[in-house]
């Protein structure tokens, strides 16, 4: 069984935000999965994926304060300045995470860990609503 | 052809750590497989897998002392530090890397190359067994 | 359907360069599928593979300036120093970048966003060809 389909998530600040309900809500198809695999991939190059903690919003914001420390806007020796002091960090930050994530299905859910979410990682200030393609196969 | 099974990964001390035949034993199915794949995926946010040099115990370690620069424990940004100084830089150094692994497999083995391993990246002083689900599929 | 073939990137200086056509130019049956995946897999540990923008050379050069300036060549807390002062941030980059990519595949062709485009991360100063493992698969 193959399923593919765009979703497109909703416009979030700069950050780092939770979407697994998000996602899986898309995806009614999971339900019928014996075991598979689910592909989330980010059609974009200024935000991007990861999977990490899924309850303290502190850890999110950590992440932010971290990214924006290692990955600074405007540094004096970026060439690509035209869109703006965010937007050459923001192809950086979104390289160091990865547009895309595989992610297990077993018995018709999401195999993740107890803690793992799904974290939509926007670095532009203002990067509106972001389109993900998802594939999801199995038996 | 789809197998599914979860491995733990018995405790190690923080840093990095060369896991493939490990991970190989627990998988006599890939010699069956002619072509394929399999998704080695950690269910932790603050250990987590990536791919580099077998050889050199060297760059092992030499990882963690850039990791443990780029991401210090206990710097004075963080606000999620109810864990302990290591947990919150744990999680940062867990998306660097990425929490899966999709690896190729030609003619029943993975189709590494000859200097690539499997390394498991604990991130906590003290982390514990960790659990990783396993998913195979090919022909 | 699956297909599996290696795929030689010509040698390029240390830096990071477009290859998507000479991807796609590699995988003509692309073509014959409906919807699937395209698994493109580094077999070395030195160099690495990343999505990112695909118009602007500044953006590929602004990732070399930060890559160079966040890794150091020759750090003074490297102890795997024998092949060379660029030789131990080539893997450490490997891995934050990661090995390989898997991209959606849709009607017959990679369903990548509008500005992305598959890079090569040649973190080596003379890194020589570089051998890629392509695993298609779909229906």
């Amino acid at each position: 069984m193959w399923v593919q389909r765009q979703i497109t998530l909703q416009e979030r600040p700069r950050g780092f935000h939770l979407v697994t309900s998000e996602i899986e809500r898309e995806l009614p198809e999971l339900g019928e999965l014996r075991v598979g695999v689910a592909h989330v991939f980010m059609q974009h190059t200024s935000a991007s994926l990861t999977l990490n903690e899924n309850a303290s919003p502190d850890v999110r914001r950590d992440f932010a304060a971290w990214f924006d420390r290692a990955v600074p806007d405007g540094a004096d020796y970026y060439a690509h300045t035209l869109e703006g002091p965010d937007d050459m960090p923001a192809h950086i930050k979104s390289s160091l995470t990865g547009a895309s994530l595989l992610l297990p299905v077993r018995e018709g859910r999401l195999a993740l860990g107890t803690w793992q979410g799904i974290y939509l990682c926007e670095h532009r200030d203002r990067g509106g609503s972001r389109r993900v393609l998802v594939t999801v196969w199995g038996e």
